[in-house]
């Protein structure tokens, strides 16, 4: 099975402010995402008609297809962890650890949801699933592994993701009230040091 | 017939060897529990029947009421972390992240699912969802927090929590390869100080 989890351009950071019929599109692109994330959460990808992720989206038919261009196309973008851990990754080793837990109480802070927290939706059995856990570790797990220094990076790559994903699952489905009432310095304090001692172990 | 949620005795370790009637009676008892939550992942409480559950669990209607007295006091079981948080947090603080990391992996191993990773599947909108996330703080993080010295008690033991339900998912549900290779002493090593980092700090 060739899921291609070669290398891909890096997405964009808007450097230049965008206009806003750009921003409008990007809220919209971002709906449709949602929605077919959703859809996808409860049925399987072949019963799931473009028509009904529109709907979800409170937008049109073929509009769906102006953005994403097919069904097949939305749904490799919606089962991709690429943009989502470009961002995540986003800092010198030193420093990931931190910058990795802020990552992920921002975005449940902002976003509802984090980079990370679809894998724990993964189905487990069936092509969904099977596409996800691929995507997954080349795009997160194996991506990180590469970065580290040191014995066994593909475990202690996987015991950092596992720390964030842990996270997420706890703030944004548990829902832990002292996580969601904490300052995101506090967390980062805590937790940051957690995830580091995976990345650049003492020993 | 009074099955309630109250406190049950715990399943006896088996000190000495139970006659085959009881071990196949706990046997029957867990295809149940597993059948009805497979169910509830995918469905309604109110839509499932004590029908479905026996067809999905192999066995007949009767034999579930017999078990569990009614759907409700059925569903309670399901849906409590008490007897598995009971396990989990069976050891003195001062060794509980060790404990705790081995514990996680190996339920994965020899359950294929582990005493918290069900918090994960809890649904995001409804009363299923809502008494799942009651009992998980009541029956895990709250328990936990009541045993920690010091400052943040609350979220240290959310965050602890958090290490070890990311485990379970990237166990589980993400499967990471090196993570299923390793030697579980060579996880606890990695992990366990990450854990009971929360639990006793140094500052």
């Amino acid at each position: 099975m060739t899921t291609g989890p070669g290398p891909q351009p890096p997405a964009s950071p808007a450097a230049q402010s965008p206009a806003p019929v750009r921003r409008d599109a990007e809220v919209t692109k971002a709906a449709i995402l949602k929605a077919a994330r959703q859809l996808l959460a409860r049925h399987a990808h072949a019963d799931i008609t473009l028509k009904a992720v529109a709907k979800r989206a409170g937008v049109s038919a073929p509009l769906v297809l102006k953005y994403f261009g097919n069904k097949d196309a939305l749904f490799a973008r919606v089962m991709s962890f690429d943009t989502d851990a470009a961002d995540l990754l986003d800092a010198p080793l030193e420093d990931l650890g931190r910058h990795m837990v802020r990552h992920v109480v921002a975005s449940q802070r902002e976003r509802g949801s984090d980079p990370l927290l679809r894998i724990a939706f993964a189905p487990l059995h069936g092509d969904h699933g099977d596409v996800l856990r691929a995507n997954f570790r080349a795009q997160v797990t194996e991506r990180l592994a590469d970065r580290l220094p040191g014995p066994d990076a593909g475990l202690r790559a996987e015991l950092a993701v596992a720390t964030l994903v842990g996270l997420g699952v706890m703030y944004g489905i548990a829902r832990g009230p002292h996580l969601h009432a904490a300052d995101i310095t506090a967390i980062a304090d805590r937790y940051g040091p957690a995830v580091q001692a995976q990345l650049t172990p003492a020993r």
